[in-house]
């Protein structure tokens, strides 16, 4: 790595006059900041901040532009792109003591909430209300940086993503200004979408102070239901055709032998080592049933086994907890490995063929890697578990993922459904949208932060 | 209005070897296109062409940019905010021609089209796939033009927006590049949103050449039903609580006793002037039933009549044109005359409370203006009928739509829930965002239109 000039005093200074003890500069305190789930080598920052308020966002950001030092916005560093990863060095300002729900409003669905609140913490939060917030990628993150990644998870099939589910934003800009995206109202057509513009821009426009997103009400009734099948094709046509008629199923979820075998050793959850579908159907009792009434005759034509149903309310909880650790359970099956996981998302009536051919590419490499996908949305998975020291296996998990964003362009997929482009698929970026669209994306950014000072080096080379 | 330069010799020649007749400098043709369906003074362009490709389309901006001509792109010239007036002259760059339905895809439940294709003319194309299209705005618009507005409509409140189905979008920006915003997967989070920054960007950004839009199955089933109310907030109240209560309806409208007397005389539908409710319901059999079911109860509770059923799709259909054409009869109640029309949109559990507070309002000032609106999404129309020359009754219209957006923003609302900026609302936009909001919008138009060539005037001053 190449010598970075320090911190200026005249910086640190002021922080710690702003701070007091919410700023450090120890070795370890950075050496935390400067890794999360990615392959990538740790980039820690230089120091590290705590942030509790707006005002003190505005004081830091406005200080990091009067110094020229580089900002790395942080929530619970469940990136899996190497987002808060400090490439320059710089600050890295943590906001999980913004953790803070300001509002709830049940009788229009939505909740504004600062960035460091939890997606678990917020639905803690509603318990009472007969509302739920469904965005639910595996990590406990951050609403902050869930709305940074534009990030998604099981339930998006039937509620969508974060892009459908943030309401308005209130962000700092590079130049320290407070920009309000917009109102509480539903809908509108107000000017520019800006909200739409953070929700995705990976923190290199402006730190999230606060979120309005949208709730749900609680389904009167929930079924949900694991069923295996003789292989994996067969598995992905009963989605597809899930799919195609118009089920408003609300969750759907691959998980391919290997996989299970990974839920089994951490989960204890004794499912037999093929390929599943995991289920959840949410609705009146009547819709419920109409809808189990067609995804189960699809799954016995499609060769499936009985419908395993999650009996009780805990049950279904053990489930759906189960599917969200299967990351750190994968990880459990090479000890000390770390992930290379790919993220594609085509459209349904090509995903049948991509899951197939990856299947087939991944057997052929000899990699040990589960596939899991939320493929009622054309989107999964392949973690593919390596020794991160052993160059080789790195090349050899990235020449298949390569191969795998090939595939899913050519399909007219996208390389990353739900985990944001970040350090790792900057390239694959420019395949899939063309120069013309990443030079608009840079003229967006030099215009906003002239000075490449928030989260440089993510998305796109300035 | 100040003289302006006319068009440079060699930039309508090359105009004219590149479009031959399908460029014209008739007044005729030239006033036709400089006025669109708001009060504002007709402001003509100094020329017009039609195109018909994405090269023609290239070739014009080029043109423009070359010769700092201003460029205005115009659909079905449907707006209510003025976006297709040429305020500074210049070109208007008619797309109506470019109007072929390029791709349907029913597996994906997608379509991609040129931007001239109407919302009518897709769903014409579309009759035997058993999808269809649902957003619909008043208006027979065009795709691209719906793109502009980020259109909506009375199916909004189940099916969203603009904002939520469109899945990509290919734009010729200010320089002439052509620039491919999205792939075709359902979900995806590879850099910043660039088919959101475009879209409700009102022209001002780019030209929209093409657009893939979501589809949705046909319901299996659909009913249809209009239900009288003693005043305006016994049936508002209805809706807030058949929101509340998480019916997936599919539409939901207010029509005020006006805009009934407006439909009778039009459409002949016979209703009893009184305040009334439009529903639909779609799903399967049960779940229409069963949501019929708890609406209807809602209804009676809140002192509703009985509910008078469309009994079969001829019927239904013409419900929905005679609730479509309300603009159109509501001019009829004052031969002559030109629409003021408010387009507020306000959290659900304010909507009674502003509906109340307004029609109040209408009543003290004596001005003839039904009210309707796509109330489930909270968003609700005011349409006086102004005699466009009488600066007073303008004046007074103006100041009632002042007062109505105040009430709005101080309930947390929009000042334009589907309708846009265009000229018309650009005091409100600030009002609404703030000053570092707008700051941050015209920020990014100057980046991308630095010579403020695409659509000048629109949304704020450059």
């Amino acid at each position: 790595m190449p010598q970075r000039p320090p911190l200026p005093p005249a910086f640190l200074g002021a922080l710690e006059t702003l701070l007091g003890p919410r700023l450090s500069t120890s070795p370890a305190v950075c050496a935390h900041h400067g890794r999360d789930e990615s392959i990538f080598a740790a980039m820690p920052p230089d120091a590290v901040v705590h942030a509790r308020t707006q005002d003190e966002v505005v004081a830091i950001v406005r200080l990091c532009r009067d110094h020229g030092v580089p900002l790395v916005p942080y929530g619970a560093g469940s990136s899996l792109e190497g987002h808060t990863l400090a490439t320059q060095g710089g600050l890295t300002l943590n906001l999980q003591q913004m953790d803070r729900v300001i509002a709830i409003h049940p009788e229009d669905q939505t909740a504004t909430v600062q960035p460091g609140v939890t997606r678990k913490a917020l639905n803690a939060e509603l318990r009472d209300t007969g509302l739920f917030f469904p965005i639910d990628p595996g990590a406990d993150a951050t609403i902050g940086g869930m709305c940074a990644t534009r990030a998604s998870g099981t339930n998006a099939v039937r509620y969508g993503t974060m892009r459908e589910n943030v309401l308005n934003l209130t962000v700092v800009t590079a130049d320290g200004e407070v920009v309000r995206t917009g109102q509480r109202a539903r809908k509108s057509a107000a000017g520019y979408d800006l909200t739409r513009l953070f929700v995705g821009s990976e923190g290199t426009l402006g730190v999230v102070v606060e979120a309005t997103v949208r709730l749900y009400p609680l389904p009167e009734s929930v079924m949900a239901a694991v069923c295996a099948f003789p292989d994996i094709g067969a598995a992905v046509q009963v989605v597809v055709q899930t799919i195609q008629l118009g089920v408003p199923i609300a969750r759907c979820e691959f998980v391919d032998a290997t996989a299970i075998r990974a839920l089994n050793g951490y989960s204890r959850t004794g499912l037999p080592e093929q390929p599943h579908l995991f289920f959840e159907f949410h609705g009146s009792e009547a819709g419920v049933k109409e809808q189990v009434a067609i995804v189960q005759a699809l799954a016995q034509d499609g060769g499936g086994a009985q419908f395993q149903w999650a009996s009780s309310p805990e049950e279904r909880t053990r489930l759906w907890e189960a599917r969200h650790n299967v990351y750190f359970a994968a990880l459990q099956l090479r000890p000390g490995c770390r992930s290379v996981v790919t993220d594609v998302c085509v459209p349904i009536s090509r995903l049948a063929e991509c899951v197939g051919q990856t299947a087939q590419d991944l057997q052929q490499s000899g990699m040990l890697g589960p596939i899991v996908g939320h493929v009622g949305d054309g989107n999964f998975h392949v973690q593919m578990l390596v020794d991160a020291a052993d160059h080789q296996e790195v090349e050899q998990a990235e020449a298949l993922n390569a191969r795998l964003v090939r595939r899913a362009l050519a399909m007219e997929g996208t390389c990353t459904g739900e985990h944001g482009v970040g350090l790792h698929k900057q390239g694959f970026l420019l395949d899939e949208l063309g120069a013309s669209s990443v030079a608009l994306m840079r003229q967006i950014k030099h215009a906003m932060d002239p000075h490449n000072l928030m989260n440089p080096g993510k998305v796109f080379a300035f």
